[in-house]
């Protein structure tokens, strides 16, 4: 029982995801779907890039992750499929799928990525504004009925790799930045736990110190800023029952210095 | 496996469509259900009826399309449900399915549509303002679960049509408007592709004036505004990467002039 | 084929809710998944639970209803699972529950609750933030995979309760207030068709007075401000065709006193 996952930046006001299901399962009619979030920011590849990579594992074995946010549509940009690992990924080749390969580089995941020019797989007409309809939910659909990624299209090796924002190391700790700015208005940050040598940190955000990093957020009083390790391991700046994002106006790429603080004594 | 379309004005926030789901699933539990919108502006039964015409033959045949835009709801407005073609479609009788009946005349498909009058089809209580729990709902799972549509009620002939707004032509072109804002901000008109004798055309909309029509977005540079054929074969018009509807503060309604243009040399 | 119903406050933009799915058929493939709500407001618990009052009977028995409003994740405050009635619960012992265990004293279905600590049923990581996926979406798909309620944890009966504001008789009436508004801007009360002993009232709202109460939408003209029963049988304040928390700007929490007509000549 194979599951798709749909990511767009298409809201759900028009029907265009629905629409995406039908397609879907006319061709599988057995397969689950499931959204993961269709408010990307418009055009916005690298959120939906981020978001896919703290989300893709936590699927089953096998699961097929359709990505559409797709400023290039209708243009000469690749449509593409992808097996990383256990999972296949089905997109627009604009870097996407970035998270994933880094992490199969990591692991030493096998990696096959396939230019899609097999118009047998698709819709029979093709619109130059929605390949997500015509093209990528068709596609994914074909993969979850059993047609074999090679059969979708041509090997290619020289896919679009995005830029993903790395925490740089600084004299007295690291140089990070807000990735993700939750519903919650939670500020994510590119700082991994495990990159810390030690917990003990002042963090520095729009001019703003926390000192206090708890281990959740029942630690702390409603109203506290505080900064804790979030869900998927990375340093987060947080109001205890509010939003962080409001009281720091603070997004996405602002910067975040993580300091050392020195032991008593030293000063 | 027969599928289950939801089209409602409901929102997302007050658990009524996870409620639908619900009874649905209690008399059909294998039926598969795929949200088209709730998010269809409160009792605008033109956008509804716009939004499932361009979506429903997207989806397989023997598809059920259940739409719940029902200001009536709970006054002598019957309730209906209509095969046409190869889908099927359940809901109030307040001309939410007018372009389905329209592409049915088009292109010669079978039209049978009944007036729900058969309340052992429907929940034991039925409430005076949400039928799309209590009688719609529950008339959808037992279509998917095999009852024939003649058994769910009587035969009518005089369901209600709704005024679609069409293109009017003028002397040098033709007179249009508005039908979609979507998600993007793109407005997408009711003309369509092949009603245009050439495509070389200037296009009007609250004064300002469009004279390029490309084949894709990214024919253009981001913040450029253009016109294209949309998905749907409809001419829109559009700014790359960004919101036409701000741009040029329009919204669905709004008159669209598109005027031939003149060969050199007849100035 | 068991269903699984979903309520969080996560909103749908970050991918959350699609990873709880994907812990879901990663162990229970064939479940059905339904969102319930993803909007309730921040930490509000009792939004929370009211939603779930008005909605989880209308599900096939056995649905397991998984919510996750969860103020104090990562803290003491205990996961626990809950069978009431023919019905399943799964989520943090907060209160969530209360309407339900209030119907099954009112109607005498048997309750048995246990407190979750078995980590073989849970994510081998459980972080401090997200026990919505790394808890609760795995017990809830064992559950539904057939894994008895009793396996999962210990039997406790001092889960916490919730306090539900009840509408309070006067002398001349009742004493309520607004406990839902919904997308439509309706405002319904605490107070229920059965508690009136006549519908001949005058019902006052931030010093406004309603005195029509009518029985579908339809009774009355577009733009005018009445009462009604609404679909769970409480007493809702509404515009026809328009939002009634806007014109009054009324909100949950404000009070509704409503107040029995004198017959006349008791003047």
């Amino acid at each position: 029982m194979t599951m798709i996952t749909l990511l767009t930046d298409f809201g759900t006001r028009d029907g265009y995801v629905g629409v995406m299901r039908g397609v879907i399962w006319g061709i599988a009619p057995e397969v689950r779907v499931a959204d993961l979030s269709h408010e990307i920011g418009a055009q916005n590849v690298l959120e939906a890039a981020l978001t896919l990579g703290r989300s893709f594992h936590f699927f089953p074995a096998g699961t097929i992750h359709l990505a559409v946010i797709d400023p290039g549509v209708g243009t000469s940009r690749r449509p593409i499929a992808a097996a990383i690992g256990p999972y296949y990924f089905v997109g627009p080749d604009n870097g996407l799928f970035t998270p994933m390969l880094e992490r199969a580089e990591a692991i030493n995941w096998a990696v096959k990525v396939v230019k899609l020019d097999q118009p047998r797989y698709w819709l029979p007409e093709v619109s130059k504004s929605f390949h997500g309809r015509d093209i990528f939910a068709p596609v994914a659909a074909h993969l979850a009925a059993g047609v074999p990624l090679e059969s979708l299209g041509t090997l290619i090796d020289d896919y679009v790799r995005l830029r993903i924002p790395r925490p740089v190391k600084t004299g007295q700790g690291w140089h990070s930045q807000v990735i993700q700015v939750d519903h919650f208005g939670n500020l994510a940050t590119n700082l991994e736990k495990d990159m810390l040598l030690s917990q003990s940190v002042d963090i520095w955000i729009n001019s703003q110190r926390i000192s206090r990093l708890v281990q959740a957020y029942g630690d702390a009083k409603a109203g506290e800023l505080v900064a804790m390790f979030d869900s998927a391991n990375h340093l987060s700046i947080c109001v205890v029952n509010s939003s962080a994002a409001e009281l720091l106006k603070a997004s996405a790429g602002d910067a975040v210095e993580v300091i050392y603080r020195k032991k008593t004594g030293q000063l």
